[in-house]
This record gives structure tokens, sequence and C-alpha cells, in this order.
């Protein structure tokens, strides 16, 4: 077979398998001596050099025993917003309660006000910057959510925002309608109106448009009850839509053990998280997306159940949450060093968190490891060991980033 | 006057005076049209372009409204020496013990012997990407230290690899002579006996090829006592060099009492700093320099007295303490995000922390804020308002820096 490109000279992190016991590799796959040769945007071979059939292609490089990952995917973020939080979060630090922040206008009301009076090139504009550092980074595939229109015409205007972002760049997007992400003030006394009018007016349209990938909630006292989100549940599966849900991060409602009944691709953030729940998700194959820049930034203190999750076997996925209020980071690598640092997780679940969990989290089995039938999607790196890439902070070691084959 | 530059349309967060109480800016001397103009590398107008004198100049750029910071200043930095800790790191997220990481080869030994293996080529080679990423924030003055060869030869060594860097740069580098970083494996009974030989033979040999600009030292239970730190204070003093410390990080030995009764430029960490020795601090002007990134990776619980020090009016600096073993950040902004988030400074206290009081802790009083007569070191951003710099994580709006003028 004549190639289109092989990358030969590298070191590889495959995350191939379930990541178990590899040995030095810490369940990344290593290979010290490999080769990856792509088609039409396909890695159609992945592996030892010694294996390696032969090499003929219109382009061969030389990875100079560079480590080559998968193309890194960011499963979680609120990357299309407008305007930002810089200005709240100043107030905060000065002392400000959060009365005087909501009366100043602060809190995710002045996000939904900015959306609301943003165009679809307003939304545009202001997140490339961000996702421009995700890319930068080695982000080969980024979700991102509605949730700061909460009426159905912002909701659309964002998620039409956030499919124009991967053509304006290499990057594949994948997008999940959040409606349920906050109450507006139009609903103020009525949420399962607002929920009605989700389920029955924005969802058909949204899905009639083909503008989401997934529907998303957040469960949360603050936010809707364990009815309201199941109500949500079904009027996607009546779209055909998977879903995934915010929950238990500030309390436990069985956030998770519901998204788990629902077959759900994900639960996010998971510091309330009980066992009940995570024996639900084990045995539904719904990924743990943890967000340790949002547990960082609000200075949480209650930690995700890690080891329990660890011992159950629920595969564990890392995500910026990149959003102005509670998480305004663009960083996939310094949101390993936080999985490591404030959740102890090891060097490969980082790893995996960011490239095969991840995948699973948004249900792309096309992606996510280093093997013949994924995409070629890849990052690779400037780096003597994969754990440079979890141990440094505020450095990016990125040398190249394939998406799609090139 | 015919300027070489004039920056005009611009906003200034000149960082001038004491930085309280001027408002809006929150002490940030912001002013909202502002202009800048030097010449020969330094500032001869920065203030509101209302009074500025008449702006002819061989270039002028128009900041379209950006603000402008002094170019940022990071006053403690490990930026040489050789390897890197990332195997340890990964060792010890697998549950390695402390005593099997020592066994393993793992702790400050195993920079010291890489360190000691590098040529001066490898050390400048290997710090300038960490360099870079510095600068690409738009840091102009950087400080380096010894500590890592604790021998003569090797210390030696690291400080002309220091200097390099700052031909190799368009870069002010500082440098602080650490021989009294930890006791080398020959003197493991002896640390007496090393005190001397730095006191005696190394320190003589620095200050006469004049490689050092202040002197440094680790007074700590696993460093070196109260009475090893003033042996190496009065011989700084019979070298005419400023002293700086690193202090209270673990435990409080009342370091930071000592370094201010030898007029030091900043004692470092201070986590366990206690009431005397913030007086005594406050009554020398000696600066405060808090390292979130440590007190982050090595998940520290100990605040330092953020309240105390602000309440006795001590300057408080912030830096990246850029190490192998226990802060690889190599990011003001993030720097200042963690200042923020961990240790509630300020936005003001921040940048302060990065312009004003580091050129302080650094004795640098020709730079850090944008008036007349500084150095021209300036940062662009392209940010909406100050605040966004601290805001954010993993995100640079640099759009210009200049030094010295360009
Ligand atoms: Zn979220
Ligand atoms: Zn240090």
């Amino acid at each position: 077979m004549l190639y289109d490109t092989v990358w030969k000279g590298a070191r590889l992190a495959t995350m191939a398998g379930d990541g178990a016991g590899d040995g030095a590799g810490n369940g990344i796959g290593a290979l010290d001596h490999g080769v990856i040769a792509a088609k039409d945007g396909v890695i159609v071979y992945a592996g030892p050099s010694a294996n390696a059939p032969a090499l003929d292609a219109k382009q061969v490089i030389d990875c100079e025993g560079r480590w080559i990952t998968p193309g890194l995917i960011d499963c979680h973020t609120h990357l299309i917003h407008g305007g930002d939080r810089a200005a709240e979060f100043e107030m905060r630090l000065d002392g400000a309660s959060y009365e005087e922040i909501a009366r100043s206008g602060g809190g995710i009301v002045s996000t939904m006000r900015a959306t609301r009076a943003a165009s679809e090139d307003d939304l545009v504009a202001t997140a490339l910057p961000r996702l421009d550092a995700l890319i930068a980074e080695g982000a080969t595939t980024v979700e991102v959510k509605s949730g700061y229109g909460l009426d159905a015409a912002t909701e659309i205007r964002m998620l039409r925002a956030a499919r124009r972002l991967g053509t304006e760049r290499a990057v594949s997007i994948a997008t999940t309608f959040l409606g349920a992400h906050a109450l507006p003030p139009e609903y103020a006394e009525d949420a399962d109106g607002y929920i009605a009018l989700l389920c029955d007016e924005v969802l058909p349209q949204v899905a009639a448009l083909g503008l989401a990938d997934a529907v998303d909630a957040f469960c949360e006292g603050i936010g809707f009850s364990v009815e309201q989100t199941e109500r949500m549940f079904a009027a996607a599966a009546r779209h055909g839509l998977p879903v995934k849900l915010h929950a238990e991060q500030l309390s436990n409602l069985h956030g998770a053990a519901l998204a788990a009944r629902h077959g759900a691709l994900s639960a996010d953030h998971l510091e309330h998280l009980d066992e009940a729940g995570i024996a639900a998700m084990a045995a539904s194959g719904t990924v743990a997306t943890l967000l340790p820049g949002a547990y960082y930034f609000v200075r949480e203190t209650k930690l995700p159940p890690v080891a329990a999750l660890r011992a159950a076997g629920v595969r564990i996925a890392l995500a910026t949450d990149c959003n102005p209020g509670t998480s305004p980071l663009t960083s996939l690598l310094l949101t390993m060093n936080m999985g490591a640092t404030l959740f102890r997780l090891t060097v490969g679940e980082c790893l995996a968190g960011v490239t095969r969990n991840a995948a699973r989290a948004l249900g792309l089995s096309d992606r996510g490891t280093l093997e013949a039938g994924k995409r070629c999607d890849l990052a690779i790196w400037d780096v003597e060991r994969p754990a440079e890439l979890i141990y440094r902070m505020g450095f990016n070691p990125l040398h190249a980033r394939i998406w799609s084959g090139q």
C-alpha cells in the first residue's frame, strides 16, 4: 500500500487496550521504537517498527525519538460564551460577598446576558482564542456545550457557533445541548415550565437542525431536579441523542445513578458521588469525567472518589470545563497536572483521561488511541518520557499536531 | 526631544507609587488614556496622553486600547539545572514512598548529579526552553540561582550558564549564588565544613568573577542552621553582595528575622513565618517572596500569613520558584492565578508581586514600574482589564514584549 504519511523513529503511547499493567509505560501502551502509517486520514498501522509493513509513503517523517500520543480530546467545555467574569473574580478577591456580586450583575446571569447580546460571529470570534490555546497544546477534538442562552434563539446560535469552530480550525467539534444549565429569569418561578419549553420546543428544533451530538443537564439543588433531568433525558431519547450529566458537584442528588440508568456517556464533576452511583456507572459503562480546574478555581475541598472509581473499574476522563464562572482554563496539560496533583491520578490515568476515555465520554469510538482503523489525530511531543506532559506547569512541549492525517 | 518610540492609545497599569487606594485600578496606577515615550531604552514619559509632551518619535505605535504593564519579573527561579524529576513525580503518583524514591536515586541529589554531569552548553541549552516560556508571557527580568552543583566548579558553571542566558535572549538575568542549597554527599557529616568551603573558597571565586548579584541560602531543618546561614551572610557582606533567604518553608527557624537583621532583599516561601518575623521584615523593608507553585505542587496546606504581611505593610512578591523537584513551573501568569486562588492575593497585589515588588526583591530600582527614568521594559496585553491576566489559567494574552525599549 502507498501510505500518505509515515511517522518513523517515534516512541508511541498508543493508549490502546484498557491500559492496565503494561509495565514501564504505566498503562499507556508504550513502545520505544514505533511507527505510524496513515492513509486518507486514518491510521493503517501503529506499532513496533520491527513488525511494520513496507513503508512506501508519499511522505516519511523522522520523529527523532519524540513521543507520539493520540491527539488530545477535551470532552467537557463551555468554550462558547459572551463576556468573561474577570471583574467578578476581582471583586471576590477584594472581599465582596456573593450577594454583592449578584447585585452588581455578576454570576451566570451576567454570562447569559452577554451571550444573548452576542451575534454568532461574536461568539465564534471570542471563542477562537480559547480554542487556539487548546489546539496549541495538541487538542484535536473539543466538546462545546450550549447553556448560556437559555432561550431557543440563543441556544441555537451557540450551537451554530460551536459547529463553525470546526470549520474555522482543523479540529473536530462535538456539540452538546445544555439548555438545562440554569433557570433563565423569564422562568424564575417555573422550572418545570422551562424544562417543558426545552423538551417540547427547543430540543426538537436543535435536533431537526442537527446541531447537537448529545444532551446534557445540570442536576443540582441550584440547577434542576432528578425528575426534571429525567424529562430532558427522555426527550433526548426521543431524538436519538445520547446523554451526559453535570452530577454530584455540590451535593449528592444521585444524578450519576440516574445518568447510568439512561446509559449516559458520562457523568461529570462527581465530587459528592457515592458508592451506589459508582456501582451504577461501572455497570452502565458511564465515564466519570473529572474537572480539576473547577475544583481548584472554586477552592473546593471535597475530592471526587478517585480510589473507589478506580477500584470499580469506572473509566475516568479529564477535561478543562472551560467556562467563565468556575474554570477559565484552556490547557489540557495543566488539567492533567491538576488531575495528578490535586486528585492523585497516575500518569497513565491522566493521559487516558484526555485521550481514550475522553473519546468514550463523547461516544467517539473512532479516536483516542493509536490503532489501525482510528482517525490519524496525533500529538508529537518534545519530551523524554510521557510523565513530563503532566509534571510541568505552564510549559508546552508540543512539537507538531496532526489532525485527520495532516 | 526626538524619542525612539512612542506607544500611544494605551491603557497603563503603571504600578507606580505604593499602589494603595487609587480606586478603580485596584492599586495598580491605572490610566485609561495613556502614552509611553522612550529614548535609549529608558522611559522618558509614562502618563496621561492629555499631559504628554510633543510626541516626535522615530516610531509611533498605536496600542489600540491595549493594556501595558511593566515587563514581568520572576525574582526566584532555579532555571539552570541538569535533568528533570518527572520520573520521580510518576513514581510518587504510583504510590512510591520518599524512601523508595531516594533509593532509586531521586531527590535533590539526582538533580545535583545531572547538573554536575552537564557542560555549560548543556545547562544553557536545557534552560532556554524554560526561559522562552517565561519570555513568551512577558517576562523581561529573570533571577536564576546556582545551588545544584554544590562544588566550586559546578556552582561557577551554573552561574556562567545563567549569565549566558542573558546574552542568548533579550532579557535581563539576575544571578544568585545558592551554594548553601543542600549538603553535598562529600560533606554528609560536616555541614560546617561545607559552609566553610563556600565562604572561604567558592564565594570568593564567584565574587572575583562577578558571577553573582546576590547570595541566598536554604535555612531549614533539612538545609542549614541559622548559625550557618549567618556565616554565609557575613561572607556575602565581605564581598559587598546583598542577601536573600529561603526561610520558613517547612518549619519556623526564624530565618526571616535573621534575614531582616542582615538587611536581606527578600525572604522567600514563608509558610511558617511568625509575627516577630513579619515585624522584622517590615522594619528592614525585606520583601516577602511567596511561591505558590511550590505550595501547590507539594500539596502544602499551611498558608503563608498573607493578611498579617498585608497589615504590617510588608511588600509581597510572587515568583515561579521554577525548579525540578518542587515547582516545575514556567508561567508567571499561572503564578499570579495561584497567588490569587490559593493565597487570596488581590489583583493589584498579584501584579505588584511580579513587577514593582519583584524588582525590589532583586534590589533593582531601575525597573518594575512605568515611570520616567525606569528601563523601558513593557508587556502589552490583549485584555480588557488587568484582572484577566490573573483570572485565566493556561491562556496567554501577550500582544508584545519590549525589553530595553525594543
Ligand atoms: Zn460544565
Ligand atoms: Zn527556591
